[in-house]
């Protein structure tokens, strides 16, 4: 199958998270993303690891889950003669992405106005973590940061509960697909107009999209949001949408009428409320469901509700979600080979295309891997 | 400014949160995004409100929101003159996008088998809760049903507590976002080859990629990330990483050396951790840690942690975060108008293009308001 992006040349000046997971998806859809590395260091997330997990020496395996799938041209933008070099490359590409701090790569002489002379229709994107200016714009754009201004810790756990942080580096993971979404649109037009596009996009500002229903509904009442007191799900959403504990386990109850609920929990506490009080009476009513819901196990109130078609479904770990039947079926797992008979298992690209998934078992580059064969193509 | 998708028309045959999310994407970047509805009911979301916030009697603030700048056509399925009008808008268009269970679409024949023959070179995107095929994917594909079983609730929230939901409804977010990316990937290939192209996504698959940090250190490791015991942020980091209450209000710290950190700090109990501790011993020193911080207010420990360059950021909530200068240079609001001279504010796409953000006022259509131009326009 040709992949959509077959023939795209994507140069990715980037680090650590937000950048590489763009440049991963464009590579996963076709596109062929040559990482640019200093030789003597490579890139910061070389030496990042999740748990004290590496694959080599060199190299974490969190690097080589968002690198994998890609080339490695490594150059001194110190060195002239490197440059030369980097210039040639940048003349042949169709998109640079970059996540440096806001004036790094200008000073570097790599700016949009700098590489759109080298490269007419460019398109070239920048993340930052606040944007391009203002009091934000030079302090650290780290995901957990970022997420603690943008508003984003007072939409999870309840409402006694500090501040809490979704944990996962949620705002690097959606600029980076944000990223794509433009590059993408970006290359159509120029494909159109023959003209380079400037895209900056930053994780402040993809955080506050992704809670457009917290602000648009603090915008019109003024009131802000509270997380429920109890069990807190959603805290725009009424009683029962949470998660219980079993006497084995944990269900989640979605959106449910509590009077349907009710037919099977069978609680006389239950019964003086209706829909009406779902909201105002939200905790009171989600700890008397909790009550009842402790004494049976998961497999009864699953059992149970599947007969009136309610919307509960078992809440499970990564354990036991990767051994379900439902899991197997998406065929999720792909394996990366590694020098030396190696290899780990990772996920795949998170689409079919006409009926096929996408996999690559090609490996994060060593840094300069692809040194020999681009300068080759470009002399 | 020409934007990239202009004459670019989508059919979007979607209700609630995913689909429409991807629409309004779409619509932002310059397609033409028509909504199909059922001319008595509308699409579902149109009722679905949030804090019971409506525009007018018939649309939730919620559906307005995330329908803003696009249009209606309006036809019964069931009707046979209706779908030939159907069958002609197919015709025109470059992409259609639902987000329908599995089968439904198929059983009112137009699957994409059906649909690729009216218009060979449709980009065909359909979004399911679990997938087309295996136990799961006549399940209802609500979001926080999918999060529960997807592992994702074992991510935040600290160890003692339940699994704990994103309080967002983070897999349609996710899902509709990443439909964008494939949308626009194989228009670029249909514009090529002129041929059609099927996607297939779910929420399902969407978070477990959003996770795949966690899914493949479980895959090497055969052990299961654990949340900290305290103040967890991310499971897969060590101490300080994560939120502390400070004698005012709470403050973010992301990756401090422990040392570093103890510069500010000057706790006698934490001179005895070095670096190496920090995953070990991580709750323990997250304790003391928090032990230290209570002592004092917000602004001084910023003020200290500014001085030594160390990351740490305050924690705010959507009020104070919107009345920031950071906040306000990044121009995030906009207004809707509405019929009757009303208005309501919700925030922009995420991006800026060519130094321009992208802002439309129009408001979401009501249920049938395009079918006299659209029909004038096939006839």
């Amino acid at each position: 199958m040709q992949l959509p992006l077959a023939d795209i040349i994507v140069l990715e000046f980037c680090q650590y998270l937000s950048g590489p997971c763009a440049g991963l998806r464009l590579a996963d859809l076709g596109a062929r993303v040559i990482k640019i590395e200093h030789p003597l260091t490579g890139e910061g997330g070389r030496k990042l690891a999740i748990k004290n997990m590496w694959v080599d020496d060199d190299n974490s395996l969190l690097f080589n889950t968002i690198n994998r799938n890609k080339e490695s041209f490594a150059i001194d933008m110190g060195n002239a003669g490197d440059m030369v070099w980097l210039k040639k490359l940048i003349g042949k590409a169709h998109v640079l992405v970059h996540n440096f701090r806001p004036g790094a790569m200008e000073r570097k002489l790599l700016g949009y106005e700098d590489v759109v002379k080298l490269n007419p229709s460019i398109v070239y994107a920048q993340i930052s973590g606040y944007g391009e200016a203002g009091p934000l714009h030079k302090k650290p754009g780290q995901d957990l940061l970022v997420q603690s201004l943008s508003g984003l810790t007072y939409t999870t756990g309840s409402a006694s509960d500090i501040p809490t942080a979704l944990g996962l580096g949620i705002g690097d993971y959606l600029c980076g697909n944000q990223a794509v979404q433009f590059i993408i649109a970006a290359l159509i037009k120029s494909k159109k107009t023959g003209k380079g596009t400037l895209l900056q996009l930053s994780l402040l500002e993809s955080l506050i999209d992704f809670q457009f229903e917290f602000f648009t509904t603090y915008f019109q009442s003024h009131k802000m949001p509270q997380r429920a007191g109890f069990n807190n799900a959603h805290a725009l959403l009424s009683a029962p949408y949470g998660i219980y504990k079993t006497s084995d386990g944990y269900i989640a109850i979605a959106m449910v009428p509590i009077r349907q609920l009710n037919k099977i929990l069978q609680s006389k506490a239950l019964e003086q409320y209706d829909e009406q009080d779902c909201f105002r009476k939200r905790d009171e009513i989600k700890k008397r469901i909790a009550e009842k819901i402790a004494t049976n196990t998961s497999q009864y109130w699953l059992q149970k509700s599947k007969e009136l078609d309610l919307w509960v479904m078992p809440v499970l770990n990564w354990k036991e979600m990767s051994a379900t039947a439902g899991y197997k079926v998406l065929d999720m797992e792909q394996t990366i080979k590694l020098p030396g008979n190696k290899a780990f298992i990772t996920t795949r690209c998170p689409v079919r295309i006409n009926g096929r998934i996408l996999k690559s078992g090609k490996a994060a580059p060593q840094v300069g891997e692809n040194n020999a064969g681009i300068k080759a193509s470009l002399s």
